[in-house]
């Protein structure tokens, strides 16, 4: 199977899979297909855009026999065109216990039914199993997947245009998703899935869930796609995409209509809360909630599923769009707004530092494996430049890759200047072509030896000759209170600038707080208001610099960045 | 025409005008309507949903010419059989100076037409005019809509079935603005209307708009409606009506599809910029953006426009479910995080203490009138009780009006307790029915003198018998960290709670840096260790209580609410 990158944001990708059956873009929602009580037809369900299905091979086996089955083959059993994945039945070990077919059983007739993507016969670990049960799913689900693997080698492999989907168990315990992932990879596996979200979907365990996709990326090369099972919420496709999922699949859309459940961007209403449908939708437009309410069961059923799919397709496009204009931080950390408990896990992973989760009731991991370096992930695919500005709103966006790349940068600026004069950014950007920014330069004669820089809060202090770096050059800042004491980033940039150069002198606005916070730090630089020095030397006219130029100051290379 | 009020939250309400074409639920959007050169046919936008529109009467006049117009009527006319606006050509004066028709002349057309809402010949200030030229504006614009509304009552005024809607001016001099509005209120108007948004909105001006939305609104009476003029981009919609704006119009669907540019809930794009389209409406569903891009410039321009009309026809349906949901506070500031514009706007509008504008570039209003109490609005508007958990993220939901009520509550409560033990809110709630409470309470063998609390940093001090009145029983609140220091409401019902009652300790966990913060402020009181406090206590099983009770404890009334 050909994967191919397109366009990356974040540990986002836009990529193309080429299979037997067309090609399928990701990230792509893979509906589940029931083989035998479908009500929403398969075909109506491609019309909506969907190229890429999910059935389940064993449910097939059970309905239709095995001969039957590989004789018509999946594709005329579900009445679908496009790619197919089958899964093997894992879920109902979950469910049920036992499946009353073998391993190699299972993957043999994945093979004759002539699905595009197989999974082997896996046993999921679900959430909160112990740590042993968890280790013996792990090895049984390897197994397995090694003994799948190497009789579809021998039985055709690759050229007969089949793809074996490796799955990843483990759950909570990170030790064990790592390993199953590294033993996948090793195995050749040319895409890997990742197992039971749904338990820590249904759990509000979305830093867990997000820890767990983290996990098993860090293991896995970037070219293979990565499958997460049972994930096609809304509320949660962009944070799973953002980690770096290709493929998601799951029933919800049918499941939860069956119960009146209907999906939003923000969660899941009854039916009987929606009094303006959040949608414009086919079915939304067309209908009000009353006429849907009183349509018979089935009817109504298949109204709410035809909604849900629609719902999922518009996240899915949403989040695409973000991905190509490069917003898609910007994207999930609004998303994040919807409930409290995915805020939480948001700002645990993409903001570590300013905004840790409250000590008292934080969850913990069930295992001592550190967490993944996911803001390492995020760097390693945000372009370092975008078309579009950067919109930044509070301490929560100093470590959005852009602008940690920019802290970099500035955190290795070396200057000969022993004066530096500190300012609130401008908003003409570049700074040096901004107003209040050529008024400073004339105004203070004595500028040859004056170091002159902006700063934002998030983004930390802005060299005037690097001001037009992105995003420094080409970003939209709210311009609201931010806590000093939450820009981590700030501190480190602050120190590292004034321990890299050897400023005598601070010039700033004795009345801006915030750097007031930071000049406490300074101990060996004298602090003078911008104002009154500034006013000063205007007058001057002409006056050579009269400043007193501590023995004290490093001449160091000039080495600008 | 009969206006009721049937659900609020904030300064929102969902409500029904009566017209003479049907009944008009509110908020509503109100399409422009080309009285000669619409291309989407009005039948077709009532379809869609719009049971409200407005056209021009000044076109209409110059096009048909006044006795055609008459005899046919406006219904005729832009063939549409709901309720008609009709504005009088008050834009065209701010465009091009001046019109050719006198006010009473155009007051006398609009009731010939017709027409269900009719407004006088207004001239609008916009924004950036001067305080004096905008002073002239006004007055001329009070004059005139005192001679229309005079002549429609000589001319049978409230039988016709029309309503005169008074046109308030003033831009961003908010003083102008409410002498405006008072004004017409004066002179009988039973609907207002709100001028010249759209240069505020082109200015991201979006806080000096909320404030002039903000003035108009507390010197009305409640049980008039308010339309905003030219403010339809979902962008600003739910803040518009979260705000107390019943009705608002705008060309802008068909003007920006002119220009190939695309309505998206987050702003616009232009259509070049769209990969995937991030909506599912009756266009989007159907077309491919390159499908699209390919088409006849005509065909273009009608389906982005028709899209354009599902993009603020979904905005005002989602902004009205979150009002029946009573979640609009939630809604509103997540929708903030669109622009960072808006989010500076909001934040300083709905949480204006804690995270009030930076001082170094906030924008100016124009007049030194006090700015509007909008949190009292806000407080007004808004149920006592929810059917919904109450979001918490974080400082900036301080002042939402459940949290402050609750703050308020106690700010006044009263015990004869000496000691007061303090613990973060558990998960459970009520808090009295967790886990944590009866272990501590069973645990602490003096729990007759302990007045037992539990916190969160939004919803301040929890009295253990109160923590069963709303939001207290029912919130979600964010684990994560929030700055102490922006918790101003916290501090405030932390000095009245131990203001008002005579403590002579407090309990509380020594390692929790929050209560650190704010147990820094207490000067009588004894601070102990809670765990260790209560752990000698468990120890001396049955000993009675054995704390030295300075007799400096003040015994009030005990008065619990």
């Amino acid at each position: 199977m050909r994967f191919e990158i397109q366009k990356t944001d974040l540990a986002a990708r836009i990529g193309r899979m080429q299979t037997g059956h067309g090609t399928v873009e990701t990230p792509a929602y893979v509906p589940v297909i029931h083989p035998a009580k479908q009500t929403i037809p398969a075909s109506r369900i491609k019309e909506m855009g969907f190229d890429i299905v999910i059935t389940n091979a064993y449910i097939t086996r059970n309905t239709y026999g095995h001969d039957e089955a590989v004789r018509r083959g999946i594709h005329d059993i579900i009445k679908y065109d496009g790619a197919i994945m089958t899964d093997s039945g894992g879920y109902q070990v979950l469910e049920y216990g036992k499946v009353g077919v073998t391993p190699p059983e299972m993957a043999e007739f994945e093979r004759g039914i002539r699905t595009d993507f197989a999974i082997p016969l896996d046993k999921p670990t679900g959430f909160g199993m112990g740590r042993d049960a968890a280790e013996s799913y792990v090895r049984d689900t390897l197994r397995v997947s090694r003994e799948a693997l190497r009789a579809a080698e021998g039985a055709g492999g690759g050229d007969s245009g089949q793809t074996w989907i490796g799955p990843i168990q483990g759950g909570e315990h990170r030790d064990l998703v790592a390993r199953s992932t590294k033993s996948l990879v090793r195995m050749g596996f040319e895409m890997l899935a990742l197992g039971s979200p749904v338990e820590f979907m249904e759990s509000y365990e979305y830093r867990l869930l997000a820890e767990m996709i983290a996990t098993a990326k860090s293991n896995m090369p970037h070219g293979i796609p990565l499958h997460l099972f049972g994930a096609g919420h809304p509320l949660t496709i962009p944070l799973a995409v953002a980690l770096g999922c290709d493929t998601f699949d799951s029933a919800s859309y049918i499941l939860y209509a069956k119960h009146g459940r209907y999906m939003t961007e923000d969660g899941t209403r009854t039916l009987d809360e929606i009094e303006y449908f959040p949608c414009c939708c086919a079915v939304c437009s067309r209908y009000e909630p009353d006429e849907l309410r009183l349509m018979p069961q089935e009817q109504r059923v298949n109204n709410i599923a035809v909604h849900n799919l629609y719902a999922i397709k518009l996240e899915v496009d949403r989040t695409k769009q973000a991905i190509t204009e490069g917003r898609l931080w910007e994207y999930v950390m609004k998303k994040s707004r919807a409930h409290p408990r995915l805020y939480e896990a948001v700002t645990h992973l993409m903001a570590p530092s300013s905004s840790s989760l409250s000590s008292a009731s934080a969850p913990s991991s069930a295992t001592s494996a550190p967490p993944p370096d996911i803001i390492g992930m995020f760097r390693a695919g945000t372009p370092q430049y975008k078309q579009k500005a950067a919109f930044l709103y509070g301490a929560e966006d100093q470590h959005r890759p852009e602008v940690a790349a920019y802290h970099d940068i500035v955190r290795k600026f070396r200057t000969r200047k022993s004066i530096v004069a500190i300012t609130p950014e401008s908003h003409t950007k570049p700074g040096y072509m901004s107003r209040e920014y050529r008024e400073l330069y004339k105004r203070s004669r004595e500028s040859d030896d004056v170091q002159f820089c902006q700063y934002s809060p998030i983004l930390g202090i802005i060299p005037i000759e690097i001001s037009d770096v992105y995003p420094a050059a080409h970003h939209e800042q709210a311009r609201v209170r931010v806590d000093p004491a939450a820009c981590t980033e700030f501190a480190k940039t602050w120190d590292a600038f004034f321990g890299n150069n050897g400023f005598a002198e601070v010039w700033y606005d004795k009345g801006d707080a915030f750097l007031g916070h930071f000049a406490k730090r300074l101990k060996d630089v004298k602090k003078r208001s911008l104002k009154r020095t500034v006013a000063a030397a205007a007058r001057r006219t002409g006056a050579a610099p009269q400043y007193n130029r501590p023995s004290k100051i490093k001449k160091k290379e000039k080495e600008r960045l």
